[in-house]
């Protein structure tokens, strides 16, 4: 009779624990039937909000779908995502420019409102397209964050918008309404910024 | 002497903090002067690893770069990304899926480990090509974490590459040796999940 040397141990330990995970992970699977339009959330102090959700656009393209981006804070580092969009799939993108730049920057509250106001307006347009599968409102936690948008009307539109339509909402501080209301919230934490060790913010990575 | 009314008082107070916080904006901004590639790990039990680095990928592509894709899984979710980077940036986009698919179906540690091992090898070469701006290592941590590759020796690598290139290690269960290692850490957490209430992997959401 041999006996099995650790390799050998190891590897019929881990196939058992395998099998074992795969039973779980398919009847997992197999309760999982429903399909329906997300909203989805983007929100904690980390980097990759808004790029997870240009990631997500990218996915949609990818399976030949239509996509909608409204912007609530113009150049919220987006050049890179929005030009290579543009480029690549120029009839399947739909991008709103709408916001007026970092609150900080313009410095006047009548402004902002009226920013906020008619990138609302875009976003309702673009939702209300049938060949739109996925809308990202980028930032819109921020227009919400600072009361430049009412939370109940906003929050109700996106509730009651139709029934296959994804939405990705970014931006730090989301209301417990909106997360309340949303079937997706990852919450990106910051564990560690080059930003502290005195590193710029770089072409590809920033912007 | 007209009194200002509520309206006007709350558009002065937020000229005044919004100065306030552009000052220490542009402060913080003097101060970061460094130009480097950058180590970056998105892990996290959260949604929007991968994704967020293909976001990456896409804003790489927008500035002209050109990008490589390893992936340690095999059809880890990420066939929609795929399809659009290679149609739409065929020339400047690098992608090899080298794993084995999830290590649960495998169930075969010997060919998990020789997948890892060809994997990095390719992680390796794409790493010096001197054209390719950034790298993802998707998934690379399920392979660290399962010891499938030297961790040491990963790591050193890592930190050894040109100074220009910028790296994304994904995948849930980062080593706190890489973590270490990293520029900028990114923790998806889960705050709320649609698979929770029974929806189904979807395409353009989840591949």
């Amino acid at each position: 009779m041999s006996v099995p040397d650790l390799d050998e141990a190891r590897a019929v330990s881990h196939r058992r624990k395998m099998i074992a995970r795969k039973a779980v992970q398919d009847a997992e699977v197999a309760q999982k039937t429903i399909e329906k339009g997300l909203l989805m959330v983007h929100t904690g102090p980390g980097k990759g909000k808004s790029t997870a959700a240009f990631g997500l656009a990218l996915r949609m393209l990818g399976h030949g779908r239509r996509v909608g981006v409204v912007q609530f804070i113009k150049g919220a580092w987006s050049t890179g995502e929005q030009a290579a969009l543009m480029q690549a799939f120029p009839d399947r993108v739909t991008w709103k420019t709408m916001g007026e730049g970092f609150t900080w920057d313009v410095q006047d509250l009548a402004r902002d409102i009226a920013a906020a106001q008619a990138a609302w307006n875009a976003a309702v347009e673009m939702m209300a397209d049938p060949t739109i599968s996925l809308v990202i409102l980028d930032e819109l936690n921020i227009a919400l964050r600072y009361d430049y948008l009412p939370l109940d009307r906003v929050v109700e539109t996106l509730e009651n918008r139709r029934e296959d339509l994804h939405v990705v909402v970014t931006g730090r501080n989301a209301k417990p309404r909106l997360i309340e209301a949303a079937d997706l919230v990852t919450e990106m934490g910051l564990e560690k910024h080059h930003f502290k060790a005195g590193v710029k913010a770089q072409a590809g990575v920033e912007f």
